[in-house]
C-alpha cells in the first residue's frame, strides 16, 4: 500500500521533484537574461518560496496581503510583488503596514486604485512602487491600450507617495509575439514620456518555456511550476514524473466491473476543467478517466476498473493551485519517503 | 455601501433566511409524514446543526467523520448518520470511538466495507447500525439491485457487532417513481428474508418537494435547503430571496464599460457549474454574467456593466456546499444587520 500512515484523502507534495521543478525553470531564465519572481498562491507554503528564493528568484508574487503576511513571517521573504488592485481603507492599512517589513510592490490598472494607494502612502517614510497592470489579450484586469497604460504611468509617477516601478501583464496564452507588440510599444510610450520602466513583468505556467519570446520582459512570474498538473502535462510543458503534487485517495466502493469510487472528490479535487474533460489523471492507469465529482466522491471508470476497496490511487489533478487550497495541511514526502506534514499557511483567509 | 464593517470577499449567511428554509420544509414533511434528517455538509455550523434539530430534525446526516465529532462537540447532536462507506484502520478506530458519544448509523454497499465494521465493533459494547446503500440509478455508490441490496442486508444482519438499520440512497433526479419502484421491492425482499426495515433513507434537495412521491422513504437527507444557490433557482426549487448563502465581493477594476473584475474568484465561489454556464448570480443585476472566474477574480460582463472601483456585489453561487467549504470563517447576518462571525468547524480536515 502507498503511504499506510497518511489518512486519506491527502494532498501530497514531493519536495524532490518540487525542487527539480524550480532549479530547471530558473536555469531556463538564467540563460535568458529573465529574473525569477514565483507566485506562491500555488504552495502557499513558506519552506517553498524559501526554497525558491534560494535557488535564485529575485523575490515573490502574492495575489492577497494575507499570503505576503505569511510569507514574510514564516518564509524570510524581503521581497514581495502583490498582483492585485488594493482597494478599500482595510486593505490599504494592511498594505501600507505590509511596506514596513518588505520591498514591496503592487499594481494598479486604473486612477480610483492609484488615488487609493496615494492617499495612504502620501504621508509613509518611502514612497510605495506601483506598476500599471496591462491588459495584452487575457481579457481580465489592465488598461487597455499601450497609451493608457504610458498615461495611468504618468499619473502614478507624479502621485505623491508613489514610485513608477514598470509595466505587469498576465498574457493570453500562445500569444507572445501581440504581447511583445503591445508591452514594447507600451515602454516606448513610458519612456517618451520621461519614465524610466525598470520592469516588465510577465508571467504564466502555460508559456513558460517560451518566457524569452516576449523580449521586453525583464521578470517572469511563474505559479504552478512547481507543482505542474494534468492541465500542463497535457499541454506539453511538463511531463507526468514533473508532478508534484498528487492526491492520494482509497477506493470505498466498487459498485460494477467498470466503476469505482474513491474518497476524493470536489472538496479535494476542485471542479477546475481548465478546458478539459474530467477530473484528473490517476497514475498508472491511463485507462481510466475520472467522469464525475460529488463533494467527497470521485468516481473512476474504464473498461476494466480492476480496483479493489481498500486500494489507494494517485490523482494528478486538473489544477493544482487550487487543490493546494483545499485542506488545512499538505504531506511533505520526498520519492517514497513520508517526511511529514506541512501547514498550507495562507488558506482559508479572506485577504 | 453594504456591511462596510466587512472585508471582501466574505461568505455572509443570513440566519434569518436560513432558518425560514429550515421551517419550511420541516413543515413540508411534517405534513407528509417523513422524518428530517439534514445533511450538515452544506453548513459545517454547529449552530445551524441544533438549529435543524431544535425545529424538528430527527438527527443529522455527515460525509465525514470530522464533521459528526464537530457537530456533536459543539452542537450537541446526539443522533448521526455518516453516509459514507468507512474504510480503513484508521478512520474504523476513530468511527468506534464515535459511537461511544452519540447514537450512530453508518452505510455499507459491499462485503469488504461490512467485514472491516464487524472487525471492529464485534467487541463493542452495542451493535453499530449500518444501512445498505442502494444505487438507485445516480451512478455513484450502492448496491445495483433490489436483490443484492437484501443479499447484503443479511451479510449485516448476521454479522457480528452490527445490526441491520434499513437502505439508504442518493437518488437520481426526477426519478421519483424508479427509485420508488426499486426501494418498495428492496423492503419487500428484506422483508421476505425475515428482516425489519426500520429506515429507507433517501436525500437531495432537487428533489425535496417532491419528497414524498417516493412512498417508502421514512427519512429524507437534505442538506442544500438550509441555504440554496443557484442551481435550486435554476430548478424552480426556491427564490433569490429564500438564498441565505451569498458572496460578498468587491469591484476591483472596471477595464471596459462592458466588463467589471470582482475580488471573487474559484478559491471562494469555487468553479462547480453543476450543468449551468456562468458561475454566479449578482443580486439585483440579472443582465450581468459571471463569465470566467480566475483564483482571485471574477469576470462580469453586461451590455453596460455600470459598475465602478469599490462598488460591492452580493452573488448567489451556484452550489453553496462547496462555497462554504472555501474559507475559516463566514459572516453571520440578519437582513442588514451583521451579528459577526463564525468559524466553520468542520472544512480543511482530511476526514
Amino acid at each position: 500500500m502507498i503511504f499506510p500512515q497518511i489518512d486519506t484523502p491527502a494532498v501530497l507534495i514531493d519536495l524532490d521533484t518540487a525542487e527539480k521543478n524550480i532549479s530547471r525553470f530558473q536555469s531556463h531564465c538564467d540563460a535568458n537574461g529573465l529574473r525569477v519572481r514565483p507566485h506562491i498562491k500555488t504552495h502557499k507554503l513558506p519552506q517553498l518560496a524559501r526554497m525558491q528564493v534560494e535557488k535564485g528568484a529575485i523575490g515573490i508574487t502574492c495575489q492577497k496581503i494575507t499570503e505576503a503576511e505569511a510569507m514574510i513571517a514564516e518564509g524570510g521573504i524581503d521581497d514581495v510583488l502583490l498582483t492585485y488592485n488594493v482597494v478599500g481603507p482595510a486593505k490599504l492599512a494592511r498594505l501600507r503596514a505590509l511596506a514596513q517589513r518588505v520591498r514591496l510592490s503592487v499594481v494598479c490598472d486604473s486612477h480610483a486604485v492609484v488615488k487609493g494607494l496615494s492617499d495612504v502612502f502620501r504621508e509613509a517614510p518611502d514612497p510605495l512602487i506601483v506598476l500599471v497592470e496591462c491588459d495584452t489579450g487575457a481579457g481580465r484586469c489592465g488598461v487597455q491600450t499601450p497609451e493608457a497604460a504610458a498615461a495611468l504611468a504618468q499619473v502614478v509617477a507624479a502621485m505623491p507617495g508613489l514610485h513608477f516601478g514598470g509595466l505587469m501583464t498576465y498574457p493570453p496564452v500562445d500569444a507572445e509575439e501581440s504581447v511583445q507588440h503591445w508591452l514594447s510599444r507600451a515602454v516606448t510610450l513610458c519612456e517618451d514620456a520621461g519614465l524610466v520602466v525598470p520592469v516588465v513583468s510577465n508571467g504564466g505556467s502555460p508559456g513558460m518555456w517560451q518566457a524569452s519570446k516576449v523580449a521586453a520582459t525583464t521578470e517572469y512570474r511563474i505559479g504552478t511550476y512547481v507543482y505542474n498538473d494534468r492541465s500542463l502535462q497535457a499541454r506539453g510543458v511538463c511531463d507526468w514524473s514533473d508532478c508534484a503534487l498528487t492526491v492520494l485517495a482509497t477506493v470505498v466502493s466498487v459498485p460494477t466491473a467498470e466503476r469505482a469510487i474513491v474518497d476524493a472528490g470536489s472538496k479535494v479535487l476542485t471542479s477546475d476543467l481548465l478546458g478539459m474533460t474530467g477530473h484528473g489523471h490517476v497514475l498508472g492507469r491511463p485507462d481510466i478517466a475520472i467522469s464525475a465529482l460529488s463533494e467527497e466522491h470521485g468516481t473512476l471508470n474504464a473498461p476494466q476498473i480492476n480496483l479493489h476497496v481498500g486500494d489507494r490511487v494517485r490523482i494528478v489533478p486538473n489544477h493544482a493551485c487550487v487543490v493546494s487550497n483545499m485542506l488545512d495541511h499538505v504531506e511533505i514526502v520526498r520519492g517514497s519517503i513520508h517526511e511529514g506534514q506541512a501547514q498550507v499557511t495562507a488558506r482559508g483567509q479572506v485577504w
